[in-house]
């Protein structure tokens, strides 16, 4: 954590100083008539987006919900290593880690062969293989990831409170928004009050720009004359959140349990150490039906969970939430209000996200991670057209990279729910499924439901690899995969990725060769200077005069030599930048090889000893480019490609 | 962390449910007539106290201090390892990591040989040795450290706020006090309210029990008559927190800077990246001569700093914080109010801890550490004297181990002050300091500083070391060193010391011999049966009828196998103990080495594998007994020396 750059302040560093919006809106009580981002819904997506938009003080941003107040129960669990690499972005990872349910292992329980009426276990596999991710598989009730999300809200300069009891009622786009000389908030929301005191009061609001995170029923996507697309298997299942006695022995473990004629159970412990949540297979429905014609109550799932549980006794004590759903997967075939066809000719004004866009079963633990990451590919983007660094073309990369990643989930979710869905082999069906192929698919897919195969297809904002085999371990259009390193200045162990904060900047990490890197002549010196001196430098043309120079580009060096090898004060200027009010310098800005942990990130990564590289990492913590380190004439024309000099 | 066990319950799960005592604090403005114990001073020594006994839902506390609210700035900065385990007992942990510096290398300079005017970095060591905690050492501002304990104590069971702008007129003990039938809260104290809108008036409390954590002029220490005794070493030091530009290369890592004339510095860098504490050698005093005299101003400091530093640059551009102090070491011969000649005849009333009974130099870092464990010690003896689970007796060791924990700091920093400020080696000065000496002094120290050395000497609460054979790393009378062990129930890799809580309770941690723990005839198998069945044990002469099982004494099971080899099912029933209102089940009792990590705690702590051992552990986490598996009678023993059985 940096604070203090401009000036020692007593208190809580994460409270930041309000900007003027923030001080605005302390004392709002209705809404403005006009911002320049409205985004509808309070869930995973709405406030990732929210506390993103939060950290720019010169960007007004106001997000509304139907309900009356935070969230208090239910719904997802299931946090994937990749998401808590966004909240370390957030800087509430720490939190999520000491509060959530660690996934370590996960068992898979089968019929006994000799006793089909009972299961016994059939396997355990480490839930996330070693080396994924720096961080665990979690569980922890979405309510407190939401509660999170709102301190990061309310602390940043913008001081940022959702404003509750608001439905949508009409969303109009003014047809003339791209036309020059058109108007400036051309997205039109009529919203209705519903709680008591404000009944039947409309407010309006003008916005730059609309997003819908405000779940399948989306009304803003209905506004936008699209849906959800897809199909159901005609599958009721059950969820439950409760407090048990049991005898099952892994009531600790996430667990896979295939009865032979009782159905199917997903069993996720929960944060605490007493709740468990349990996934429950119900009825077949017909073709068409609704599961809310069949009247299941509470004790149906009970029952059935004490079913597939033989021989093994399961009390419940108490349940804590409960609700009944129906397998489907729906995808709607564009985020944003452009048809495909006017892509060229039409820039977006409303998006959106979440389950708005996608709704699947919920049993791989996917849809709230996908959700925020959806946001937190927005975010950045529309922080960067609004402040006029990027032409607002760069919006379409949205749809373009969200629609992509939501597609391979609905593949996904559909083979995964039909194998727990599926009649298991047996002697009387010898073509049923095996339930050791369950085990084998869950393995198989284990980075994908950590939320870490997801790759951005080359665009302006992802290059083509052409030099990839600089760094295999840095795939371009994945995330930016963290290592240890230690930091030169002060020797602390730290993780490399954990400087990529959800802050809207871009980050140029500079591998050095195996060279003196404070040599006069070496390469990462020559880089450098290339940074501050030339006029190509997409550092000079892309950050205010009067700004940090690592506002807009924030660029660091990671050297091979052990850290006592080298001196601070030899290496090159722009890795000790004078930041801020007082001119101090950052310090953070170089590290070294962890040589004596025996985690080298040159190692771990693949990074070519001789030749290092600059590997270009966007606001979202994804790859967009490897390059050589000489590569200035790519690393410029890569930013010529979507950012707009500043004026 | 395990919350939920009564019933599944929204929010921060932080956040305890309010006690009666709780729920009446809600609305007071004015001290209550009677308390159980009142604290006097909101610093780091009343603090831990009042988070400590806030946690005991009966136990009536309110801390009192004569400032107008909560300490924004200065004062102490460091915090040892062995505080940051107990910060964790406290569960923040986490917070002082984040926001922390952290301390991993210290670096040393002296005058170079053939330029006596400039300074030359002598060496660098790593600042804790491996494997000393699994905590680092960390500087943090002590505002930051408050603010920590004011939201545990907020948020404990009796919601316990501290009482402001309050100073100490009088405090009265009723001679009566330990005569039977006599006074129930027998010292009176007289408070005077200096906000202005309360100035001149008084309240009165009747206490079981005082704690003045009121300072090195403690006004509560001198109501008995106390006084601290020691000496000076007639030399002014300054200190100041600066964010400056230098081209001093370490000003990122702690430096003991010493000059050839100039005199000496030593340099802390501060949390936020950019701050940094300087204690910079001020001027000689003659004999009796108070610093104030001098008029020693922030100029001054910053010049003597500039000339220490040389050739370095130091410009100063923000100073945060400064104060000037004259070396001196003073400590208070007892620590309550009763005389050594009456300990067989009185027990304690009235305490003092931290600075009121011992001062010293900052630059060791030892101040705030020492202060917080003095409380720690305390606390839980008070608790448990207040709900008649000890007799007041008790209360004596408070004292007897403290004052000589404080008589060691005292030599210690008389010792190491004295190193600092010597003259150094010189052709002209040939017996002057060699500066590789004070390099060699701070690494032999080292565990003293990170405050792991502390041993209590046998008394009732800490047995004579008769069985440490069993476990030579868990020395008895030093603090439990924790180490890494997995869960049997869900297979997470934690730190078993992290299970003592500052909950008051005690720990019986149960090493398992080779055998299979969960055979008929294991030996762990018969100890749970001893601690569950046996009128003599422990578990069932000390704890409340209706109370868990784990409320008083906390057994937990550690085993050797790997924890795939052992089924929870078939474990002792004591390690999988019903608890709370539902009579759930805890799962957090068993552990096994951690073989695939190797980092097996059987070889960390030298556990004798072939006879296991019981390691017994106080509330405040120090190791007061070490036992065979089968040693039920000294055991039993051991409790029967201080416990009261339940009535």
């Amino acid at each position: 954590m940096q604070f203090h750059l401009n000036g020692f302040k007593t208190g809580n560093p994460d409270i930041a100083e309000p900007s003027e919006i923030g001080k605005a809106a302390a004392h709002a009580d209705t809404l403005p008539g006009e911002v320049d981002v409205l985004i509808v819904g309070c869930g995973p997506a709405g406030l990732t987006l929210a506390a993103q938009l939060a950290a720019f003080p010169d960007i007004k941003t106001r997000i509304v919900d139907q309900k009356p107040g935070p969230l208090q129960l239910g719904q997802a669990d299931g946090i994937a290593c990749r998401t808590m690499e966004m909240f370390q972005a957030f800087g509430f990872s720490e939190r999520v880690t000491r509060e959530g349910y660690w996934v370590n292992e996960t068992t898979f329980w089968k019929p006994d062969d000799s006793h089909r009426d009972r299961i016994v276990r059939q396997g355990r596999v480490q839930d996330v293989e070693d080396g994924l991710s720096e961080f665990p598989h979690v569980i922890l009730n979405q309510a407190r990831v939401h509660e999170f999300y709102l301190n990061v809200m309310r602390n940043a300069p913008n001081r940022l409170v959702p404003d509750y009891s608001r439905r949508v009622a009409a969303l109009a786009i003014d047809p003339a928004a791209d036309v020059p000389g058109g108007p400036s908030h051309p997205v039109t929301v009529t919203l209705e009050r519903i709680d008591p005191e404000h009944e039947g009061q409309t407010e309006t609001v003008r916005a730059r720009y609309v997003v819908g995170c405000d779940g399948a029923r989306s009304v803003v996507r209905q506004s936008l004359g699209r849906a959800l697309h897809g199909d159901s298997a005609n599958q009721a299942w059950g969820v439950m959140d409760v407090l048990a006695v049991t005898e099952f022995p892994d009531i600790r473990f996430k667990s896979l349990i295939q009865s032979a004629d009782e159905g199917s159970i997903v069993l996720i412990p929960r944060e605490g150490g007493y709740l468990a949540r349990i996934y429950v297979e119900m009825d077949k429905l017909s073709e068409n039906e609704r599961v809310a014609g069949r009247n299941i109550t509470v004790d149906h799932l009970i029952a059935a969970t004490q079913r597939i549980l033989r021989p093994h006794r399961f009390d419940v004590k108490e349940v804590a939430w409960w609700s009944v759903y129906e397998i489907g997967q729906r995808l709607c075939d564009k985020f944003d209000d452009v048809p495909e066809a006017d892509v060229a000719t039409r820039t977006p004004r409303v998006f959106i996200a979440g389950d708005a866009c996608h709704t699947h079963s919920p049993k791989a633990g996917q849809g709230m991670n996908v959700s925020m990451q959806d946001a937190f590919n927005l975010g950045w983007k529309l922080a960067y057209v609004l402040r006029g660094q990027c032409a607002p073309e760069l919006l379409h990369s949205y749809s373009a990279e969200r629609q992509t990643v939501a597609k391979e989930l609905i593949d996904f979710d559909r083979e995964w729910a039909a194998l727990l869905s599926a009649p298991l082999k047996s002697a009387a069906d010898p073509d049923g499924v095996d339930p050791a192929e369950v085990q084998k698919y869950f393995v198989q897919h284990g980075r994908y439901t950590a939320g870490t195969v997801t790759k951005y297809k080359p665009s302006k904002l992802c290059a083509e690899p052409l030099h990839q085999r600089l760094a295999e371990g840095f795939v371009v259009g994945t995330r930016f995969h963290s290592a240890p390193v230690i930091r030169l200045a002060d020797a602390k162990a730290v993780q490399l990725g954990h400087t990529v904060e959800a802050d809207g900047r871009w980050r140029l990490f500079a591998f050095a060769d195996r060279g003196d890197p404070s040599a006069p002549a070496s390469r990462i010196r020559a880089l450098c200077d290339f940074l501050t001196g030339s006029p190509q430098s997409p550092l000079r043309k892309y950050t205010a005069s009067r700004a940090d120079i690592d506002s807009v580009l924030d660029v660091r060096g990671v050297f091979q030599q052990e850290h006592h090898s080298l001196s601070i004060e030899a290496m090159p200027a722009l890795l000790l930048p004078p930041k801020g009010r007082l001119g101090l310098r950052d310090y953070e800005k170089m590290f070294c090889a962890d040589r004596k942990s025996g985690n080298d990130i040159f190692d771990m990564r693949g990074i070519d000893r001789k030749a290092g590289c600059i590997v270009v990492v966007r606001p979202d913590q994804y790859v967009a480019n490897i390059l050589p380190l000489d590569g200035y004439e790519p690393l410029a024309a890569f930013f010529d490609g979507f950012m707009v000099p500043k004026n």
